[in-house]
């Protein structure tokens, strides 16, 4: 059975997609830049999506045997300088606090300049070098190892172009950070936490992701190796979702994290490090929005079921507001995804009809509508945000109040499969394996626009093989691959004996890479 | 029954409160000093202390209707000097961010002087300013309120002298910010938070308070009314364990936070603020620590019941492990305020011993310790951390295994109730009524120690009558009190018609104020 609702359609679509991101950002009510440069608000919507992968995310890190922990913002300037690699990579875009105290001087405040620091302070852009000075000291014997840490904090890199969520100059995320007694334990824990991460992505934000090693001019600075996650979103480009790094015995040295050895001989230990920050918020935009807005999967939703009761300032309005009331508790009294479902009844003075769209832009996975004639009836009218139209018509179901109740676990459980079967499909079909030279992907890609490629037409990826150069050949391969905009994403995880030769230097491939434009 | 256990008391005791609060929180494996001066490492034990309080004080948050969002770390300088008494108070000692790149040169890694920033950034000591601007652009009419925003955040406040959870420079902390219609609903706000903060405290954290309100002279900077919830320490000094603010309409003044009234008038909101921070958990550990460490109110010990199995590196090793295990499941199961309980099998390579005391001195609620003769015999032998000992004995109990899988909720329970009795009587016998004159109370709490106060014999509190002076008769007042270094903590809440005169003024008392010397 259908109900005529009125539609109201967001400004933006998908085939301009920076300007629709921004629209869903915004309609959605997620964030908003602040007047701080490159600092965005995360507003209480979009928090609350926030809070919840990171319930489920602590919750896995803790079950593989991390405790979390709480280390300073400030790093000292001396620090950067211990791991050469590390600064390379990090020291160009970086807060740095250089003085203690404000002062009023005629009327104005103004930095005192009597109040300089001796050495300035960075606002952390990541902690290996500040955890690694802890661990250094926590660490006496092979029986303090496995060191397993993580830290739920904010971070800061200096960005000139920001865009909410997925590039601000703060960020929110985890870092773990861990110690092991030898490579092989070091290398076990970094495609743990890559698999954890992968795992998370699929399940909880049903984002389907491909998990590989990052090439040799991807990795983080000091790593031996990087592995990450990667999405792909509805422009066809790549987001990397999260990261793990093997570090090998770079930050141990530079740092002097030692152990004794069960047979009494000081080592220096093997270390790790991966992370996932708020950029996933934006991910999941990027696969799951619509023309209508945002579609949450109902693992991250705030609110799973939201009741909109239709009200019109009569005695009736009551009633409606207690059946309401009653289903909101009936609801939150169901279980699913192992939790309590997060119901809603939306109270808020404004037309029923705005709060239906507000709700439908938020992404909210269910939205049920109660009006007297439901209450009379004992019956409820509902969307799922995942089947919001029927060709141009707005697909309103009825169901018998009870029915609805002990149906709608599972029909978040639906929801969140659909969202990711349909992000899966679009993965799958849109790797492409045939293209056999440098050229014919470069016609593929098109030359990127000018300035910036914005409006750019869908692409997807390219897999093709790959011989794993280094140095100055690797170096020219990136110097072409960025002409195009383009990067090698990762070389895949089992993937099997790869066939014939590297795209880039013809020599023999030893394994495939996706090759994609990214954000 | 009791078993023999060897004695391991801790370094320090409360004879010495600055060394035995160093000592706990050391021994306890909370936190500790980094190499950032006045920014401490929270330890994984410390850290999840802070959790168990963090999600228990964010339910009730979210209860009494407030949403969690997140601001900018960095707050432009300009937005500090709106709002005059809020810049006199906190303009001294903050970090400022100058610099927004580093570089090399000759090798060495140094601030690049052509990155300086066209306005400084203040790392925000707190967040009234850059949340009021944010609620000037959110707010727009009646219907917008009350709007109740949360968020929990670092902060920074550049401090000379720290000690670890008490004053330090970087802090986590929770800051609630709210904008309301008019001043009755924005105070009704204000009392309803500090009624969540006692509540709080005294339920979840075992810590005795009283709440009150401000003398003129400790107000939040640019606050018309500041309340506190102060507790009493095992020193006799006052912790102010958290506060809630009365703004009046000077931050949206200072703002222009404006919202159009059902009258259709433009007009300035009411704005409240509230928060608690990480310094509770130093009022946890000098209100319930003893001469063995740390005791934990169980409703915030990360782990209530922890469980020792009594390894000897024999084949009856892995029957007592299993039997740990499932012990622990079992525990697991049960419900203890309203949450399963949390109960750990503690693997460790470290004698049983050992471990034991390391468990003490943490506080963990109950340690359990099982051995092949425990396992043989279907029971366990337990310590309950706040009865450790009879007289000189360790007060280890044995029961079947069953009977303490069946009791440990409600022991854990009337462990936590103990636990505040004991602090709850402490509080009550240690405020003094009878103070007649200044002079009086001078001598009963002695002269102040040259440089500090530590060491200093306990003294509790003193309550006395107060006309409640302004101007330079309070500023007389705050010099007399300083001299002996006490301060007034705060006028009690619903208290009865004072009696007699001030203490300071001689002039009728309008209410009785709590005067101590604080953290």
């Amino acid at each position: 059975m259908q109900r005529a609702l009125s539609v109201s359609r967001m400004t933006g679509n998908r085939s301009t997609f920076p300007e629709w991101y921004q629209a869903v950002v915004r309609e959605a009510d997620l964030a908003e830049n602040s007047p701080v440069r490159g600092s965005m608000i995360i507003k209480p919507w979009g928090y609350g999506i926030w809070e919840e992968l990171q319930r489920d995310l602590d919750r896995r890190i803790k079950e593989t045997g991390h405790q979390n922990a709480y280390f300073p913002l400030f790093i000292p300037l001396s620090f950067f300088a211990k791991e050469a690699a590390h600064v390379e990579g990090f020291a160009k875009e970086m807060a740095v606090v250089t003085h203690h105290r404000l002062k009023t001087v005629d009327g104005e405040l103004v930095v005192d300049p009597d109040a300089k620091l001796e050495e300035p302070l960075v606002v952390r852009p990541t902690s290996e070098t500040i955890i690694g000075d802890a661990f250094q000291r926590w660490i006496k014997s092979h029986r303090d190892l496995p060191l397993l840490i993580n830290q739920w904090a904010n971070v800061v890199r200096w960005e000139m172009r920001t865009r909410l969520f997925l590039r601000t100059s703060e960020f929110l995320w985890q870092e773990g950070h861990t110690a092991h007694v030898d490579e092989a334990d070091a290398r076990a824990e970094t495609m743990r936490m890559l698999e954890v991460y992968r795992d998370f992505a699929e399940t909880t934000l049903a984002i389907p992701v491909i998990a590989g090693e990052k090439p040799e001019n991807e990795r983080f600075p000091g790593a031996e190796s990087t592995y990450s996650i990667e999405a792909m979103m509805q422009d066809g480009k790549a987001l990397q979702a999260g990261t793990s790094h093997y570090l090998g015995q770079n930050f141990a040295h530079a740092q002097n994290i030692r152990f004794q050895s069960a047979a009494g001989e000081l080592e220096f230990c093997h270390t790790t490090s991966w992370g996932v920050s708020t950029r996933l918020i934006g991910g999941v935009v990027m696969t799951h929005g619509d023309d209508d807005g945002l579609r949450l999967p109902p693992a991250v939703a705030p609110r799973q079921v939201v009741i909109v009761p239709i009200l019109r300032d009569k005695p009736e309005d009551a009633e409606v507001l207690a059946y309401g009331e009653a289903l909101a508790k009936a609801l939150g009294g169901q279980t699913v995804f192992g939790e309590r479902l997060r119901a809603l009844l939306d109270i808020r003075h404004m037309r029923s009809a705005d709060k239906r769209w507000d709700w439908v832009r938020r992404g909210a996975p269910i939205v049920v509508e109660v009006g007297p004639r439901d209450a009379a009836g004992g019956q409820v009218s509902f969307l799922r945000r995942d089947q919001l139209r029927e060709g141009e018509k707005i697909a309103s179901r009825v169901m018998a109040r009870d029915d609805f109740v002990g149906a709608a676990a599972a029909m978040l459980s639906d929801i969140q499969k659909a969202l990711f079967a349909e992000a899966r499909a679009r993965l799958d079909a849109n790797i492409r394996s045939d293209i056999k030279s440098f050229d014919e992907m470069a016609e593929y890609f098109g030359a990127a626009a000018e300035d910036d490629d914005e409006g750019a037409p869908f692409k997807g990826w390219v897999r093709a093989p790959w011989s794993r150069p280094t140095g100055e050949a690797l170096e020219a391969v990136d110097q072409r691959l960025k002409s195009l905009k383009l990067t090698i994403r990762n070389a895949p995880l089992n993937q099997g004996a790869p066939a014939g030769a590297c795209l880039f230097t013809g020599l023999p491939a030893v394994e495939e890479v996706l090759i994609a434009r990214a954000y």
